[in-house]
């Protein structure tokens, strides 16, 4: 009978991985001109989304007491403003390093992680709220940052030619 | 200090209800006649997914041991068949009533199973792989499946007018 802290932990990181995974396997798959293509019409492109994902999982690392973020300057370009505004979007083969980049420290960290630690409170709920809202810890940033990669990693398969 | 276990399951039961309170939300905006479009050029009509979601839903019901599927008609057309087959697909109006009743009997159950049972194993899995995998519990089923209607959700939003 393994230890139920142990097990619930597996479950939520395979499902990060598992997401992680496909979605980056996509991204290598897709050419930079797909990239430029939007998902669905006036949606957003390929490149605005591989940008936001990379900006949100960055943002990650100091949620979690992981460290710094590494790509601050990404937050306005890909989660302050709208895909299509005026600010310059990076490179394209610099977003593909950063993306690969901030998954690689975070999924580092994840593993050196002792298991009490994922209950312990994200950097973002304070710790008088932290008591009454025990639900709000690092364990829950991961379960609904998945969710949050899942979503976008539906209309990103758009992308790929359809038979 | 509340119990973790409770925590856990809150946790993952609040993901999957937000998730299909944004889904009921939004199938309940859209009209018939969206509902018929494609979400992206030559993808999957709005209603297939309406249809696709609610079967897998209604298998939740025996896969989590709440019971009978509800309407296994639907697997045919919406699991075993891609959209635009040769399968009729059900009027909108049954599937979306479908579609609300298979998620109020589901649930119903989860908020009466007791906390241990959802660290048992699902009736897809046997006895001894359930041994060496004990990760493959009901709760799983909840998580996972809340990641697949996160998907389908992230492109059922191309359903909406763009601004």
């Amino acid at each position: 009978m393994a230890n139920q802290q142990d097990v619930i932990i597996k479950m939520v990181l395979d499902a990060w991985t598992t997401h992680v995974n496909s979605a980056d396997k996509l991204f290598s798959a897709l050419t930079d001109e797909q990239l430029q293509q939007q998902v669905s019409p006036n949606r957003n492109r390929g490149i605005y989304l591989l940008g936001h994902l990379t900006s949100v999982h960055d943002r990650m690392l100091p949620l979690l007491d992981f460290g710094d973020q590494r790509y601050p300057e990404l937050n306005d370009v890909f989660l302050r403003k709208p895909d299509k505004s005026a600010l310059e979007v990076p490179p394209t083969n610099d977003l593909r390093r950063y993306w690969k980049e901030v998954n690689e420290i975070l999924g580092q960290h994840c593993m050196r992680l002792q298991p009490p630690g994922w209950f312990e409170k994200h950097t973002a709920v304070s710790e008088d709220d932290f008591k009454k809202e025990p639900h709000r810890n690092k364990l829950n940033v991961i379960l609904n940052r998945t969710n949050h990669l899942a979503s976008h990693l539906g209309q990103l398969l758009f992308l790929k030619n359809s038979d």
